[in-house]
C-alpha cells in the first residue's frame, strides 16, 4: 500500500475513495499520527515523520505567548474573543463584529490587519456582502480574530505594530519559541514560510503536531512557566467552549466540539491538515492525553474530516450514537447539482499501531 | 513509485507537487494515455487502463447525434452554438445568453433545462448575480449549452422533451451509442451513473477517452456515416473555432485552444480529467492523429493543467516560446490571500514510452 516518493514526496496511504454510481471515482490519500505528549507514536498511517506545514492548526500556539503575557486581563478579553484568535472562522456577522471588536480594545481598526481580504467561508455570509454592494475586507478573513490578537500582543508588549507579521518582528519570534515549546521541535529546526494570512508559518514533523495538540490538552510541555500553563488551559477551553466561533455554521470542527460537549479540542489547517486533542479522561490510555494529526497528501478538505472520525472511531474515541452522528457529518454523500445523492465516501485505510 | 491500490483504487504516480516556501506542502497523483486511433498506446504514466468517468470530457460525444441528425440545419446554429452545445462554460453573460437564445430556438424556456442551478465559475459573473439581489438559475450551470442541445435534438427527433436526461430516454441510448463508437469501447461495457447535471455519465478506461479524442481530430471509427462524420468534424472544429465559448474567461481551455490557434481540441471534465484531441499534421506522428488523456487521482483541478502542458511538451506538440506562456497558464504560483508568491507547482514525473 505505502511507498517513498521521489524528490520530497513523502509517504502516504490511499485513504478515502469518493465514488459515483458505486464506483470509484477519485482517491485521497493520506497520513496519520497518534502521539502521547511525551512522544511516543501509539498509532500511524502513511508517513507520520514527514515534515507538514501547519497552517492554521498551529493558531492554538500563536496565540499563547499574548495570553501568557496577560493579554486576557489587560484587554477583559472574552471567551468568544480568545476561541476567535485561535480560528478560523467562516466571516460570519458574529465573527466579524467580534473581531473589530477586539481590534478596537487596542484603538486599531481593521485597515491594521494584514491577513488581505477574501470572501467569508459562510456563504449565505459571502452572498450578503456581494448583495449590499459591498466587497469582503479582512474582518472576513479566516484568520482575522488572530490578526486582532497579534496586534494586540503588540500593543500589551509595547513592541510595534506596523510590521507585526514579518518573520523578524519580536512577537513571531516569541510564537517560534511557543510553536517549538508545544511541538517539542528544536527552533532551529522549524523551517518557516509565509501562510495565506501573510504571518509565518510553521514545519514540523506530523507526529509533533500530534505532540503539541496532546500537550495542548494534556500536562503540556517540560519547564513550562505558570503563566503558560494558564495560557495554554484557558486556550483549550475556550476553544472547547465555544466552538462557533472556533470555525462556523455548519463547518466539522465546530460540530465535532460540540458533539463531544468540550471534552477534546479539534483545529483545521489548510491543505489537508488535522489537529485534535484528546484529554487523559476521554482518551483512556493509562491517564495520559493523546494527540491526534492528520494530513491529506494532496492538500483536500474533502476526505480530511472522514479520516479524523474513523481515526477518533478506531481509537475508541468516538462510538456508539456519537460516532454515528460524526460519520453523518463527516462522510457528506456525493450530490448532483439538483442535490440527488449520486455518490459517497469511503475509507480505504485500517489505523496501524506503531 | 507507481503502486497497484487494493479494492478499486487504481494505480497512480507523483505527478505534481504544490511547495510554499520550497518545500512540499502538497501532492497530486495521476495517470496518463497517450493514443493513435487505432488504439495503439505511444505512452502513459501511472495505470492507462483505469475506468475514469468521463464527467465533461465526453460533451462532443454527447453532442454528436443531434448534428448528425441534422440538427445544424433546422436550428439554423451558429459555430458558437455548437461550441456552447460540447462546453463546460463559466456562466459569463455571453454563455447564458446564447444558451437562452438556443432554447428559444426549439420553444424551451431555461424552465425545461433539468441541469440544476450553480453560480457561474467566472467570479465577477457571479457577483454581479448577488449585487443585482438575483440567484443564480439553470442557464449559469456550466452545462446548459449541453442541455440546450438535447432538449432541441428532442424536438428534432420527435422525442418527448420531458424527460430527456434519463438513462432509458431515447436520445441517451443515442448518446451511449456515440460515446461507445468514438471510444471503441462496446456500449454493454461502458458503465453509466448520474453527471453533476443529472444527466447519464460514463465510465471507460482513460486510453479509451484519449482514443476518443484522437479520432474526433483524425479519421474517425470505421463504419462512421457520412453525416456523423460531418458532425464529428463540425464539432471539432467548432471548439477549436470558438473556444471563449468552451469554458470562458481566463480558463485553461480557452487559453490552450487559442494559442494552438484552434489547431488542436482540448476539453476539461470534473475530477481531474483533460483530454486533447491532436490532429495527424501537428501530432507529427507518422500522419497519425494523437489523443491524450489525464486524470488526477484525487479529482483536484490544481495540477491538471500542469501535467497536460507537460504531456504537450513531451510529446513535442508544445515547445518554445508557446510552451513558455502554456507554462505560465498552467503552473499558476502559490499566492497568499494578498496575492504574494508564497509556493509554487513543480511536475514530478516523466512520460514513459509503452
Amino acid at each position: 500500500m505505502a511507498e517513498r516518493g521521489a524528490r520530497g514526496v513523502p509517504r502516504s496511504v490511499p485513504a478515502v475513495a469518493v465514488t459515483r454510481g458505486g464506483r470509484v471515482e477519485s482517491v485521497h490519500r493520506g497520513s496519520v499520527a497518534v502521539v502521547l505528549e511525551d512522544g511516543t507514536l501509539l498509532a500511524s498511517l502513511g508517513d507520520p515523520r514527514q515534515g507538514v506545514w501547519l497552517r492554521s492548526s498551529a493558531k492554538p500556539f500563536q496565540l499563547a505567548p499574548f495570553l501568557a503575557a496577560g493579554g486576557e486581563e489587560r484587554f477583559a478579553l472574552a471567551t468568544e474573543e480568545i476561541a476567535l484568535a485561535a480560528a478560523s472562522h467562516s466571516g460570519e456577522p458574529a465573527h466579524t463584529r467580534l473581531a473589530a471588536a477586539m481590534l478596537a480594545k487596542g484603538g486599531f481598526t481593521e485597515g491594521d490587519l494584514h491577513c488581505g481580504a477574501h470572501p467569508p467561508m459562510h456563504e449565505p455570509s459571502a452572498r450578503a456582502v456581494w448583495a449590499a454592494g459591498k466587497s469582503p475586507t479582512p474582518l472576513h478573513n479566516n484568520c482575522s480574530g488572530k490578526h486582532a490578537a497579534m496586534l494586540l500582543a503588540c500593543r500589551l508588549m509595547g513592541l510595534d505594530p506596523a510590521a507585526y507579521w514579518r518573520k523578524g518582528h519580536p512577537l513571531q519570534k516569541r510564537i517560534l519559541a511557543s510553536v517549538s515549546r508545544m511541538t517539542g521541535v528544536p527552533a532551529a529546526r522549524i523551517a518557516r514560510a509565509v501562510d495565506g494570512c501573510s504571518v509565518p508559518v510553521f514545519r514540523v514533523p506530523l507526529a509533533s503536531l500530534a505532540r503539541a495538540y496532546a500537550r495542548l490538552v494534556g500536562d503540556g510541555p517540560r519547564g513550562e512557566s505558570p503563566a503558560e500553563a494558564a495560557a495554554r488551559r484557558r486556550i483549550a477551553g475556550a476553544m472547547a467552549a465555544a466552538p462557533e466561533m472556533v470555525a462556523g455554521t455548519g463547518r466539522f470542527t465546530t460540530d465535532l466540539m460540540r458533539e463531544f460537549g468540550g471534552a477534546l479540542v479539534a483545529k483545521e489547517g489548510a491543505e489537508g491538515v488535522y489537529a485534535v486533542g484528546v484529554p487523559a479522561a476521554l482518551a483512556r490510555r493509562g491517564g495520559k492525553a493523546v494527540g491526534i494529526a492528520v494530513k491529506i497528501a494532496d492538500g483536500a478538505e474533502r476526505g480530511r474530516d472522514a479520516v479524523t472520525v474513523e481515526v477518533l472511531a478506531a481509537l475508541g474515541i468516538a462510538k456508539g450514537a456519537r460516532l454515528a452522528r460524526l460519520r453523518k457529518l463527516a462522510f457528506k454523500p456525493v450530490l448532483n447539482v439538483r442535490g440527488d445523492v449520486v455518490g459517497d465516501l469511503r475509507t480505504l485505510f485500517r489505523l496501524g499501531s506503531a
